[in-house]
């Protein structure tokens, strides 16, 4: 089915100060549960190294990234050459399809809605591949293959955003053959990757000196709580690399995000911490959402939750409504292509946080 | 004459990151006449701005970046709907030529040289419009004009980097006028004109209402000394403006580079004394230059001085290597089409600074 002539909203959460301009409030006064960002927040070792960079801010980030690049190359075990920085892993997604150009991409729906906005933007159809709530919104790598005809580039969140869904390397490998053998560009955006305990089963990255067809999104910016600095990068083979590069910004990424990513993917003790407890709390959060009248809750591989509300007798935009006057955000998923007005995102936050989101809840539902 | 299958160098000054692995030394160690940055360095008032929002980075940052383009507007009299925020003004020439996709550009030479990175990562071939160092590399609109025939986008610095020439507005006008008669878009990089006091005579944006061709780029970086944020808008009329919002990551300015140039534009005192203690310096380098022998420096118009050392006997790449050793970065234009091996530029620093410049400058030349 083609969505070439529809409108689509890409109103995001995680806009907080809007919040804040139509309420005249801080942004302290928020409980954002619409963006899904480490509740641990911004770590110590990050913010002395961002403190610390401020004085050299007077001169220009470095253009080959050096320093980040080998903290990226050694954390997640990749050589430098097939990394291209980004001011976020978006900037890399717009970078990517300007570059490519692909006349017609194949998205899932539902699924961040970046991508679809990035291949607009450099004049792209879009054929969505819709998942069925009754699966439970679960990617059946075989339907994809059976899409490919026509398509010059496929997205795939994996973790995917909103649903939660999560698909194995080795299955993501059929997807990959399939469009190898017909030139087409497979980009999984692995950006929720750092929340999984043992990640290796699900990470693409050992795929990538095989396929030439590979793109691997990557955010920093959400498991280390640092959406404000902006950071993340891609991982291809270099001679895509090298074409990214030439058609991006050489000064893409700030010295102080740079600062951030090193400092960041070294410090062992807060992914730890972070990994554990985002594993815990989203366990208790989604059978105490489970739990709740009307409330149906997708089973979540990170740190958010899709919900279904329907049986509530609240549409979704006037559920974030009621609880955006109680100062608590939530993602109204109803500008989501594959969804209907009756979804919305939470993200998994600290058990005290969690417990007001639930307390609100079950008060404006009652 | 095209360059469409030359080979260009893209190196740029200001890579003290590369000078510093080079050495094994700190930052700090290095005088930096390479980038053109305000020698004043970061303001009080930025420094105080950034340091209080790191605790805000845990938020993406504004996506309709309000209180900055407010902080544009009012100082540059501007409506908001005309002003694209970007991460620094090169990521927004990146935008603009993926957006637009220009078939043939028009570039005076020398010029800076990501107008031909951007235009050739669009698929854009070059059209260079040479300057003649006999004429003080002056740019003269009608010869601009009459070359107009199969150009899609004229580029053009005002003032121009490396050759610190300057048009008055109603110069401009003239190439705005014959290049909308053809559709053709005319970009004019204002990114220095921050250091011009009383620049209303020079910047087009008078011009924006009445061209609908007109792209104004305006970087923040130079003038508040802050590269390593990176900030600089586009203004351009509100349906090109909706076309780049479009065709960009929706968080590409972060959330520090937002709260800095807020802070940048309220600083009367910081802009006042830099336009002054620039101006007051620029003369007396240029003079003290002029001095030196061998030594034939362009008269500047900011804070920057393009210079032909072809009677020193020295190779632009062997000075700069000389003066590396001593510390002292200087840019050696040789890279620029337009310009012979025999160029290089220095960027106007405070008087202190400069007298080591000329002072090591005079003991290699001696």
């Amino acid at each position: 089915m083609s969505a070439d002539n529809q409108a689509v909203s890409f109103v995001h959460g995680g806009n907080v100060h809007a919040w804040a301009r139509e309420r005249g409030s801080e942004l302290a006064g928020v409980l954002d549960y619409s963006a899904n960002i480490n509740p641990l927040g911004l770590a110590d070792s990050i913010r002395e190294a961002v403190t610390k960079s401020v004085s050299q801010v007077i001169h220009y980030p470095d253009v080959q990234a050096v320093m980040l690049k080998a903290a990226i190359s050694s954390y997640y075990q990749v050589d430098s050459e097939y990394i291209t920085a980004g001011n976020g892993a978006v900037e890399l997604l717009y970078v990517l399809t300007h570059t490519l150009r692909p006349k017609k991409v194949l998205i899932p729906a539902p699924a961040f809605s970046e991508y679809e906005r990035a291949a607009r933007a450099a004049g792209a159809g879009i054929e969505y591949a819709y998942l069925s709530p009754e699966n439970n919104f679960a990617v059946d790598v075989s339907t994809l293959c059976s899409r490919l005809n026509g398509v010059d580039m496929v997205f795939i969140g994996n973790p995917n955003n909103p649903t939660g869904t999560l698909l194995t390397a080795s299955q993501l490998e059929h997807l990959l053959a399939a469009a190898s053998q017909a030139g087409i560009i497979v980009v999984v955006d692995e950006s929720f990757m750092d929340f999984i305990p043992g990640a290796w089963e699900y990470t693409c990255r050992p795929l990538l000196k095989q396929y030439d067809n590979l793109v691997i999104l990557h955010s920093l910016t959400k498991f280390y709580a640092i959406p404000g600095l902006r950071l993340g990068f891609a991982l291809t083979q270099p001679a895509l690399a090298a074409r990214l590069h030439a058609a991006k910004d050489p000064w893409n990424v700030n010295s102080l995000a740079q600062a951030a990513g090193v400092a960041a993917l070294a410090d062992k003790h807060y992914q730890d911490k972070s990994r554990a407890v985002i594993h815990a709390e989203k366990n208790i959060l989604f059978a105490s959402l489970k739990a709740l009248p009307g409330i149906n809750p997708y089973l979540p591989s990170v740190n958010y939750i899709l919900i279904n509300i329907g049986q509530t007798g609240h549409s979704a935009a006037r559920l974030c409504q009621t609880m955006a006057e109680r100062n608590i955000l939530i993602r109204d998923c109803s500008n989501y292509p594959g969804l209907s007005p009756y979804y919305i995102r939470v993200a998994v936050r600290l058990n005290e946080q969690n417990k007001i989101l639930l307390q609100h809840l079950e008060q404006v539902l009652r």
